[in-house]
């Protein structure tokens, strides 16, 4: 069973003063799990070359694929481009494909390609860009490194045209039967289950219903069907023989 | 100028497989930041004990304080307790007091008090409880780590007990100055700017507005209020110079 993991750095001063809700990462997230691949750690981290050089370096040694969002604009705090190039030690360099495109767009719409701009054809050398329909400065890719815009609309354009390209792994199937009864008043039958079902993840999850009730969703993850059918059959039978309702019962997305 | 630094930890399978947007982080990192302490870092990790051991003790010695949210329920899957108890070298112990209040809380509701729900009481050895007045189990403080819930509204009234204990820094104000003009039109004025100001952060934010616009935030960051308010003052200029107009131009919370 062939486990493929990635990992997402958010270069994000931002999301870690609050300013901004980060939701980039549920994006990513669902559609790597979708693909095959498990997105095993995601790490926000500062707008800090140092910083990120450090997480790029650990990561890309960790994981199968690596993702990051944010910081390839065209302003002086936008350092992503150069904290990868020095992290795969390669020079920061103009590629000429996208440096032309932009050139176009800017011509087309009458304005000036200035510095700033010019700047966001930058990549490290060896690296391919990832293109962005949606306004032209690419992303770029080195070795297993996807980096990706951190604007939402733009990041969800590259992440489009990443996913066909990536491998996946063996896809895990995720079944959740919700409930209204506690979680703890089937804790130590779900011990049991997963005592005996050692290699199905078997997880639940509490929450609290705008009403003041709560409700618990048991999660039973394998990549095989058949043992998934069994295991929530178990779950289920686990719930009503302690009298509790069944609210929602299926494969989860 | 004393930065007092926190790591946050969320644990949390369920945020990594996009089946839960966390919006936890936000809340905390918006919380810290009003009380003078700077989230370095947030890092999303798997319910899994050995990578739950290795971050704690990481973001222990690295931050002044470290935050973890999830796990702490009563099913077998909730195993921050534990894990933190391997990663600060103590043995899980049942806190006694915990343990009456749980006790008390379910008798008064007529529920039997089971072995998984009396699992709650338990934190590592010299570990003090968090109150939890919303549903009674605690999280708990050791040295300088606070775990709490993931549940958000749980995990809000624990927060609310643990910031009047924090000890804050120097803390940063923000300004931020709002324009429909693009920020790459602004770009080399403000590294201008930058270089003039090297001990000023001064970000740009761009953000596509659902009409299909952008805007663009320039926020400045200093806790000098005079000197937050006079670089402040040069942004507005490099804006209005260039043409653009102001939509918001004001202090952020």
């Amino acid at each position: 069973m062939n486990v493929v993991s990635a990992g997402l750095i958010v270069i994000g001063d931002e999301v870690l003063s609050g300013k901004t809700q980060d939701t980039n990462t549920q994006v990513i997230a669902k559609a790597l799990n979708a693909a095959g691949i498990q997105l095993t750690e995601a790490r926000t981290i500062a707008d800090d070359t140092q910083v990120i050089v450090k997480a790029v370096k650990e990561f890309s040694a960790t994981y199968d694929y690596v993702f990051t969002t944010g910081g390839i604009g065209p302003t002086h705090d936008d350092i992503t481009a150069a904290s990868i190039a020095e992290a795969v030690n390669q020079p920061l360099v103009t590629d000429n494909d996208s440096f032309a495109l932009l050139r176009d767009y800017y011509q087309k719409q009458q304005q000036e390609f200035t510095e700033a701009r010019q700047k966001m054809a930058k990549m490290p050398k060896g690296a391919e860009p990832i293109p962005n329909p949606v306004s032209m400065a690419p992303g770029f890719r080195y070795e297993n490194i996807y980096v990706m815009a951190g604007v939402p609309r733009i990041m969800k354009a590259m992440l489009a045209n990443i996913l066909p390209t990536l491998q996946g792994g063996v896809s895990n199937l995720s079944y959740g039967i919700t409930t209204e009864r506690g979680e703890s008043f089937l804790a130590a039958a779900l011990s049991h289950l997963q005592q005996e079902y050692p290699d199905v993840s078997i997880g639940s999850y509490p929450r609290f219903t705008e009403s003041g009730g709560t409700t618990a969703t048991i999660v039973v993850k394998h990549h095989e069907k058949a043992l998934v059918l069994e295991v929530a059959d178990k779950v289920r039978a686990v719930i009503t023989t302690d009298g509790g309702n069944i609210l929602s019962d299926d494969f989860l997305e």
